[in-house]
């Protein structure tokens, strides 16, 4: 179904920051646009007649394959900065359309929203734009287009600072789990390691898990207890 | 000076909500349209030319006569249930435009900011198409058009979350304060009283205040003590 830019907000775009996580390192899902070298966060625009917030849901869902999946808006980005028609011309050209007056090369504002999953559980799949769209290391991004890396950076800002009252929202962890679960999560997300005792002190401080019995898993004498976060 | 249209990105507004306090309530800045009983957020739109920041202090000067004043943004706002046009006719009407397809007329998508000022520092003066611009009671608002409520129950809902690290950027109180200015001010954002002890012990947990000389009246035996935000 070709594009009709007359059904669009002009002017407006959103970006998704998509973290993943699974037991060790922090990812970041980046797209990389057909024989240009550009790399980008998955985002899109909003239809003149849509609600913003399924806008967002739909276009991950037809960019990267991922549906059902929380996200949380951090910021919108508006600075005259990340106005570049030089690098919308390429990809434009690449995929051949034809430039002259093209709707994407005007100025956008974008809103930013970000989720953090588990991704051994999901499989993106890229669009037709797209070459490829692969998982990176947080610390092993490749160069990413137009002010993508300060969205990134503001994103992680972001979660790290509400981390405690986010987790359980982002469904990231299995119904029950360890102290150390959490943990290596807290490591993975805030870049250093923490002190066992004093983060087990402080998440306990925090009111929001519930403790159940023991793992035992028959090897250990020191079987750690069990946790899951409160309802409501 | 006509509004040109054209120059504007169309269907992207925003809106700030002015908190102000001075001592005791808390409350927020309103302005009403001429003639038409109509209350609001004062807002603005962006051009196409202009970041976005600036855009939002230049309508926040040009409608309330406000300048220098420090706005955070905290979520743009993009459902269907704000696209009202029988109330921007109204608005409209009374201004004497032409009502067929202009341009305020579309669906808006609005990025709300903040701001918390000292409100006996500032007389805010409306534009031409208000009828006034007031200080109201935060328990005491009129009824505000479209999901302005909702968008100031959200700046609330922001500010309360940041207060400990962002109070230091609205630059409300003075360069030296007690503690009892200091929980004078979280008791009106927060909406409910605060145990004097506690509230001292959390706030000088948190790292921000520094201490210096004890502010002698020679009318109390308990001086207390003065404090500044840290500098960093």
């Amino acid at each position: 179904m070709a594009f009709e830019p007359e059904l669009y907000i002009p002017n407006l775009s959103y970006d998704s920051v998509i973290f993943g996580f699974s037991g060790e390192k922090l990812k970041i899902l980046v797209l990389e646009y057909h024989n240009t070298g550009t790399f980008a966060l998955p985002g899109g625009f909003v239809r003149k007649d849509e609600p913003l917030e399924d806008a967002v849901k739909r276009g991950l869902s037809e960019r990267t394959g991922l549906d059902e999946i929380y996200l949380e808006q951090f910021h919108t980005f508006g600075s005259m900065d990340r106005f570049r028609p030089d690098i919308m011309r390429k990809i434009l050209a690449e995929q051949g359309h034809i430039l002259e007056d093209h709707w994407m090369l005007g100025r956008f504002i974008t809103i930013g929203y970000y989720a953090l999953i588990n991704y051994e559980n999901v499989t993106p799949k890229p669009d037709e734009l797209s070459d490829s769209i692969e998982w990176y290391d947080f610390d092993q991004l490749p160069e990413l287009m137009m002010d993508h890396h300060e969205i990134v950076r503001k994103a992680l800002e972001h979660l790290r600072t509400h981390l405690d009252h986010k987790l359980l929202s982002f469904n990231l962890l299995p119904e029950m789990f360890t102290m150390k679960d959490l943990q290596q999560v807290y490591e993975a997300i805030l870049g250093e390691p923490q002190n066992r005792a004093n983060f087990q002190r402080k998440m306990l401080s925090l009111g929001i898990l519930e403790r159940h019995e023991k793992l035992y898993t028959g090897g250990s004498h020191k079987a750690p207890f069990l946790y899951s976060f409160k309802k409501s």
